[in-house]
């Protein structure tokens, strides 16, 4: 049932399971699993699955975009440990409604994501799944073992930061929603849900660069996201409401729609952008490298002893840890 | 469209895509991938889906040996190159209908598999995914490059050899289909169907004895794979019906249920038994490893110049190539 999907049966299980190997150096728990292999490298594993009237809706959705943002869900979480995407799998469940041109617009967009990585695409099945369309995807990525960047290496006194802004993706996905997805002005932000771009040219600087100590990629919301990594790391965070970065055209469309621009930024999900957090003396060097990846960097906060995500704003704080929402229709 | 899905688009496609890697053997188009790393050895993928509905009924599968099931096609495609499974990805998809209790005994059989071959679960999603519940499995093995065993590795006088009893899967199906799954005479063919075993222990030897040219495992009936074998390596096969290995329960039941055991064993899938080919002078050592692993092996024909899957029956021949039937619902 719907409430067990949310809870991620499969990792809370896989946690007592006995087996382990002396090459696995991160399992379940990060967002991927790290592998050892020889000459200080590590593989990194992920696997995401897309599910119609879930995770999609082909009311708006073209096959193109939509194979794209299955390539690029997985892809960022390759990104968000610093990592280089090198390959992927793909499991293709097709409706009853899926004909052959749709299918072959959304492998072609998923193929093309995989070029513009420089990635191939090793294994697939295609297999008939009755009433929703499903992609089921498996990327590994690769990267020096002593660069990686999880969760858990957030330290209090560490500033917070994200690349781009905020609640464009959550924002677009209403548009679509409201029948809004043609109108010029709005189309970045509409494209910031169906076409996201993942963060792995700025991933894989930051964590090449020793300047980070945590970072993830942001899927279900900087409230639950940040407190993944505060949970991760056994610390706290205060963000600074008027920090968070918030696009024009958020601004002016939240507007219309009357759905509050900061909200849409912390709670809603799907931006792939990365958080990560970092001594305040990294601050000149870290802009440095946004600079030469060509994606902004914001700090709007900072990492604290205790646990717990505070929102500060107007003078008071509330708590918004894991109140991201789960990003579906 | 389910005829689509048959045809198996991502292959298709994928082997248009420009991009390569200097470090991939073995891209689509065998059991797995073949990644080369350090040492001599080599990684290998492979990802499978299983669909409600379309690949298994929950009238008669039970959810521990469904998890097992779903663990143990994969499994079988590693072992089918010769590998040692390592690590899996597990993306699940839940129907409206699974709930926690159901949902726990199938994770538990699933990593029951894992746990016996020494393997670590290291990614998982959990996603709602309406009307039918869907598992989609990445695992990845390792072996040394130089033992790998290629589907196109069969030479023109090659003995053709089977793991096991052929056709037990198929006539399980069909004992569960019409409700006999109880009777305990045809147990393990309701088992062969429920809960295939992967032969890996077996697969290994065969490849680190260097005595095996081509082989792969028997997931959609010997007339197929033996076929896809015959293909890849460009040559033909003949077939001797009465050495096809038929398991006295299967002549049985199949006498009661008014099918035909040879068409069973050649043309029903989900054996997931080995086929290889090996030059004749090999056939005792390779008896020798059989006993070593525990599963017999037979031979039941011999590699040929030219092409297709001939078989030889009362003084007569006909082609089988391809005529294994996709084993589903």
């Amino acid at each position: 049932m719907e409430h067990l999907a949310e809870r991620n049966i499969i990792a809370a299980i896989a946690r007592q399971q006995a087996s382990t190997a002396a090459d696995l150096v991160r399992g379940i728990g990060d967002d991927c699993a790290v592998v050892r292999k020889a000459g200080g490298l590590v593989d990194l594993w992920t696997t995401d699955a897309l599910v119609e009237g879930v995770h999609f809706d082909l009311a708006w959705h073209p096959p193109g975009l939509l194979g794209r943002k299955a390539a690029s869900v997985n892809i960022s979480d390759i990104g968000a440990m610093g990592g280089r995407p090198r390959f992927a799998l793909f499991a293709l469940g097709l409706s009853a409604a899926c004909g052959r041109e749709f299918v072959d617009k959304m492998v072609a967009g998923f193929l093309q994501v995989l070029a513009e990585h420089d990635m191939v695409l090793v294994g697939g099945d295609t297999v008939y799944a009755g009433e929703r369309l499903m992609l089921s995807i498996t990327v590994c990525g690769e990267m020096a073992e002593r660069q990686v960047c999880y969760r858990s290496a957030a330290r209090p006194g560490d500033l917070v930061w994200v690349s781009g802004c905020l609640g464009n993706a959550a924002c677009g996905l209403e548009l679509c929603r409201r029948g809004l997805q043609g109108q010029q002005e709005y189309a970045p932000l509409c494209r910031a849900h169906l076409d996201p771009q993942p963060q792995v040219r700025l991933g894989r600087l930051l964590a090449q660069s020793g300047l980070v100590h945590a970072m993830m990629d942001i899927s279900d919301g900087l409230a639950t996201d940040l407190a993944h990594i505060c949970k991760e790391s056994g610390v706290g965070a205060e963000i600074l409401a008027q920090e968070v970065p918030l696009a024009a055209e958020l601004r002016k469309a939240a507007a219309v729609l009357e759905l509050s621009p900061l909200q849409l930024a912390l709670q809603g999900g799907e931006d792939y952008q990365l958080v990560f957090s970092a001594p305040e003396q990294n601050s000149e060097p870290l802009r440095n490298l946004s600079r030469q990846a060509g994606t902004d960097i914001t700090c709007l906060g900072r990492i604290v002893a205790g646990q717990g995500v505070m929102l500060l704003q107007d003078g008071a704080g509330r708590d918004i840890s894991f109140q991201g929402y789960e990003h579906r229709f």
